[in-house]
């Protein structure tokens, strides 16, 4: 856990929230990109050593549209960097962590990812993410 | 706004919580500190460049009581790091987000910190936050 990757944010329409976090940022977003897997667009902001991502949904069953349902709009997740995602999904199963992806998946922004379950972690989904390899 | 000076973490019970932060992030918490005019118990991990603060209520009428009550434990702000405190209040007052203190006040960790309203930031309680001066 090296530092704070990024905070995920979930918003009802992207391009509204793009405006709305640019005024508070004080920069545009870098990148926007959509994950079809996951059913989301997102975009990201840099700021200082950390990044903002904001999630809309594309899929109505997909993760982001059930965070809104049932909580609105808000943080959705915090994301660490780690150097090796494997050795860290073994440590923290090993503290008796649930990890909600034991092999690592493909995320946004050229990042192998994993979760952990917020029933372990006060509430909070926590991403772990590590810089995918040139080769994926 | 710098870059992510802490995520604050509502929780309902100090001690456990922060062991279990202790396990997720490999660090023990470098301080803990009661700032009584917030009806709270905060205790601070470094994390590289950011920090983690984990909140618990010391007064059932306070804001971290009523947030748990509302949401259960979970995020409660995000705090942004800033040069000039009273200069980014003026800024985002014109860009149109709502202020909770438009004069700063002492919060916890020797800082300077004023609250925008999360109906102007998708869902989201920022927090704004400036060393405090020797001085004060």
């Amino acid at each position: 856990m090296k530092k704070i990757e990024h905070i995920g944010i979930a918003v009802n329409n992207l391009e509204t929230s793009n405006d709305l976090f640019e005024k508070l940022l004080g920069a545009a977003p870098y990148k926007e990109e959509e994950v079809q897997s996951e059913g989301v667009k997102t975009s990201f902001f840099k700021n200082g050593p950390n990044k903002i991502e904001l999630l809309e949904s594309t899929n109505i069953d997909g993760p982001i549209a059930k965070f809104l349902e049932k909580k609105g709009e808000g943080v959705h997740h915090i994301a660490f960097a780690v150097d090796d995602i494997v050795a860290e999904i073994a440590r923290l199963k090993a503290e008796g962590f649930t990890i909600l992806n034991e092999v690592p998946k493909k995320g946004a922004d050229n990042k192998l990812v994993a979760f952990v379950h917020p029933k372990t972690t006060n509430g909070v989904l926590i991403e772990l993410c590590q810089e995918a390899p040139e080769t994926l």
